[in-house]
């Protein structure tokens, strides 16, 4: 085992007590003020320059090695969910309907291992490592915009992040090059017919019926309108209709889900689904109102970067796939600082070694705690690798 | 004018004072208390032999007249719904939450004054009087069943009733022979499919998709398999599927009504709900539970009887049509009268002479009370007549 | 049995070689050259005043009676469908693809024996009759448009016209006062998109899909935009799209037709197919023509003629019911006739007293000859009293 | 240039004669009577070792070359399409109805030309090449299931296929790993359901509404039921129902065709589609026959030889993109070679230069002939390549 193994094992202890600690204290997205100022007073402790405040509660902090070599970005996101932890361990949520729900407390903690790391083998670094710790990437507009916007990319040659994956069993990785996540995008359609007595159907305007016969007709964007080769879903996953069994309903609420990979698609889907809504209420005589909101745009990892990953996993995990891995239906806003920079996001394996785990935004989700250090290994040797990549 | 004119005429106010006096004191189906008993001890004291606590809170009277005639039914329901009185006039409900908002005070007020209209004309009446006040119109399975079984049409040659109706414009009156009002049935159907992320449908067994579909597929029966020249409604009120935009449904619930005149047509549009249910919920790989509920049975007048009511309004109300009237898409148990005896259930216009009123069941209804009088000297005329049909 | 149903019997065995005549050498609608002459020449023949030529094949001819009374009109149809007669009897078709399988063979020939039977009596006949044999019933815009433009109702009173219906016992007859028969409309959809390879959807515009989701739709005007308490039909009778199994249809054609009683009915049905036709042709961005053909007005009986018929059959055929019958879902053009003068239109059973028949326009229909006696009869006693009437 | 390379050149002329034999004298699958024996005649001219009438008109040549390495087979395609040639150039077909509308006349004279190729550098030759003349692409169940049946892969290592492609610019190739060409299943649907008027829908089974509300159903199997991330297409092509206006349709015909690109999907589709016929048939009370007819299998790409070709693409067509190309949504049995062996298909660029080109299956289909002498190029160079593959 190498001194810098053993540095990076040695930290292990550290990551699974900051984790902890902030899984206890999850804080709403764009509202991380006590776990910001705990990732800046240990980044600042370690001697790194530290940046607060950025856009809000983000930190930035940055480590210039002594040999030469580019600058690297490695971001973390750090806010946590609005459920209530349902789990029975010591270090479950202590705030009320609050949790840590995704992972992020693991991504937090490894990143500050891999800062910690780099601040022992700084005489041995080439290139200059940037660590990004975002807030809010689950909401809307998404953290990572106001990142930006505050100058967190400036000087950065490349950036990668990971997200810790219970779905996927420990000991594993992957990314893809090309379109990896989705854009996660919402609508919201109102309809507004005209009620009335259930046994007067013909003065009224039925949204129940016009909403009805408005799902079925969006099963046609999928099928008719995508092209097969491309990948997207339409799910109405929300619908409600009416106050009494008697009476004709007079609005009709239906809500759901976009999902792509390109905005293409996306384009197409929206287009549709404004003809199809438009021409379905009017057509049964109901007034409407459909709102569309774009989330985040779809993680598209640079080719060559894509690659580089895939190479590091087989070296750092040889006995996981190396051929690149499956589209993800889930979104990121990771997306955004692809959109700058080359890059790239890939997926460690934090499931259990032996049985199901919770899926990701559960009441009950947990992560495999060892799944970090796989993480913060992939991470350096990531960088380490891309830093003095000067083709 | 008449003697016998001048009676009712003189009553009216008591009518409205009787009939104020219960719109400040309704009390719901089946829970008639204090109304039973006020109703009770007017008869009482007014010498007609009383019979209490017919089937629960129902009240039964008899009068016999001096002359000989047939037994003639007269019946008025009592009960009061569930729904907030709005209005401000000074004899708004006391009662939270519970109001008679369908009229049944104002029945309940002109039965009085034709009983007590009765005991001070029994040396002149022909025949015997049997007077109904029954309990629980508004909930299934009716009032009426219980009176019944409890004896209420013992003796009795044929039954009338009035509704007092405010989309028709007080000063009219109608009816019609054969089937008048309709069967008002309802139906619950829950499907339950395999909920998922948004993202994964084909993990899913879409709820919410089978739902629609089904909404969709149920307008073929009045479309499709019911006689065209036979009357149907199936009306979807109430849709109600998912918990989330991002989450494909596992369940949905759907109810409605189902409106018709006759057992026939009822069968039929059962029998394809059933098929409809059963077929689109296992086409789309779901579970379902379908419950139909069958309301009163039609109210189909006797044809003489209702020929009778016809020339008796027009006598009475000459300025109102002769023509026999359309049929009216609610239900009332006063059905299961007319299936054991001859009869005739009537309408009576309680509308405002110069404005828009508010519908029935609505939390602004009220009745121009002046329609009582049209209600109760209905009520004699056509009990004397049909007291004296030897045919 | 008196001299008069002497007379009319001794008619029938003229009256069956006339319509095997007929039946032999059937000619189409508007094109009844030999069925014409035939007519006029017999008329002549029995000295009345005949007026040949009259909207191109109609026949008018007119009988003063001598005894005073009002002018009284009796129509016949003559013309025979494009069908091809599959029948064995000696009378069947001897005309390749032309038959008279909607009974207008006897219809002219019943009408025939009643103007001689009156040519016979016309010292007793109380005012005028006037015969009208009128061309092209089965085809639209209806011969009776030009037989009435072309003078045929001058100077009429009432008019009365019967139809032999095989799905109706022999010995039996019926009308009913108001809306008889239906206003049989058809329309006709043409949907253009645009076509494409099979695996290519997202290329094209999927006219098939399009006319599918439009059938569906449909159904929704009857389940939701038609009164309940009135009738209406809308039946899809053909839908013909694409060429090919990996082809996207470019192309859909769909007709149908419409019933209904009323023009009321008839303008929210059509108005709204175009609602549902252009925003679901639009929906899938295709283009589309939509052709709608009203056809005759729906068959109204004045109420009073109504019950003169219907008294008439009582007394005629005292067997058969005396109350209204049902509405019909077919059409006549008699009803043009009834828009301007008061009458009835009424049908006479003329099915196997023992056995099923071939439904009308079928290749097997035929008719209970024998039945043709009962329609001279009733039209002659509905004339007879229908003409004495000066109230 | 090299030698070999002047050699392909001075063959060019030769490859635009057969050719252009070939298209103006096209046979129908199965019946290639004169161009086997052309084929075969030409092969043994040249000195191959020739195998006639495999699998009835198939030819099987081989040529053992003077180096040692391993058997390699290249295949070509020899049938043409039941299609009239509506071109106006000088070789258009002669035969009445049959035409060279997808390039097989090209495949048949490239290959023909790498066969004499070959006969002339035996003696610089490493292993054997085997030369395949298959029967019947276009027809199921593909001529290659014979062909291997009759032994044409006996001792064959690896095998490569070539289509000419008039959608890509002429200079262009491309292929790609694994799924690269769809699985062209077709399916027939029959409804039966029970006629009648269009006025008495009560009375019908409506077939047409089955079969619409079918086909909107069918939409959500891609939707729905398909993970996003594979590729699936349903396409209804062909809807016919009814035989007029006013009579409700007893019958309906659907038919279509199913695309994917494995195994699993295919089975998801006709599982679902077994499902949704059956409980939409049902539904409606219509009887139904469902069939489904499997085409061939997708076309899968060997990884490794995939890449390969992707490689000496890129050398012989430098300007050409290395990176795979996209899935096609056309089927071919060369499917059932590579379910046997290791190999590559792969697309040619037969497209104009300059201008759109007729789609395949066109009556004006052409091709840019030049196109053949890259796809010989490409055959030679992946067979040499591929020979000498002895990892």
């Amino acid at each position: 085992m190498t001194v810098k193994e053993l540095t990076l094992q040695s930290l292990y202890e550290d990551m699974v007590k900051w984790r902890r600690h902030l899984h206890q204290h999850p804080e709403l997205s764009f509202h991380e003020f006590e776990t910001s100022k705990m990732i800046a007073d240990l980044l600042d402790s370690w001697g790194l320059e530290v940046r607060r405040g950025v856009s809000g509660t983000g930190v930035v902090a940055r480590l210039k090695g002594d040999l030469p070599g580019r600058t690297i970005a490695l971001r973390a996101d750090i806010d946590a969910l609005a459920i209530q932890d349902a789990k029975s361990s010591s270090y479950r949520s202590t705030v009320q309907g609050v949790m840590h729900a995704c992972g992020h407390d693991g991504h937090t903690a490894e990143l500050l291992a891999v800062a910690r790391y780099y601040s022992l083998h700084k005489e041995e670094t080439a290139g200059t490592r940037v660590f990004l710790f975002q807030p809010g990437e689950e909401v809307l507009p998404g953290g990572a915009v106001g990142m930006i916007e505050d100058g967190a990319l400036e000087g950065v040659d490349a950036i990668y992040g990971v997200h810790l994956w219970s779905p996927m069993p420990y000991g594993t990785a992957t990314t893809r090059p090309g379109p990896f996540m989705a854009t996660p995008d919402e609508f919201e359609i109102t309809i507004k017919g005209r009620g009335g007595h259930g046994g007067l159907p013909h003065e009224c305007k039925d949204a129940l019926v016009a909403g009805a016969s408005l799902v079925v007709a969006l099963q046609t964007i999928v099928a008719r309108n995508v092209n097969p080769l491309d990948a997207a879903v339409l799910s109405v996953g929300r619908f409600e209709s009416g106050t009494a069994n008697n009476v004709i309903a007079a609005n009709c609420k239906i809500s759901g889900t976009v999902r792509s990979f390109n905005k293409g698609i996306r384009d197409i889907v929206r287009k549709r689904m404004e003809e199809i809504v438009k021409h379905t209420c009017e057509m049964h005589g109901c007034d409407y109102e459909f709102r569309y909101f774009e989330g985040y745009p779809p993680v598209v990892n640079d080719e060559r970067e894509a690659l580089r990953v895939l190479r590091v996993i087989q070296d750092v995990l040889p006995e996981t796939a190396a051929a690149p891995g499956e589209r993800i239906m889930a979104g990121e806003d990771f997306s955004y600082y692809l959109e700058r920079k080359p890059g790239c996001f890939f997926f460690v394996g934090a499931g259990s070694e032996t049985e199901a785990s919770a899926p990701h935004h559960h009441p009950l989700f947990d992560i495999e705690e060892k799944a970090m250090l796989h993480a913060a290994r992939l991470l350096i040797a990531v960088a380490d690798d891309s830093a003095l990549d000067l083709t």
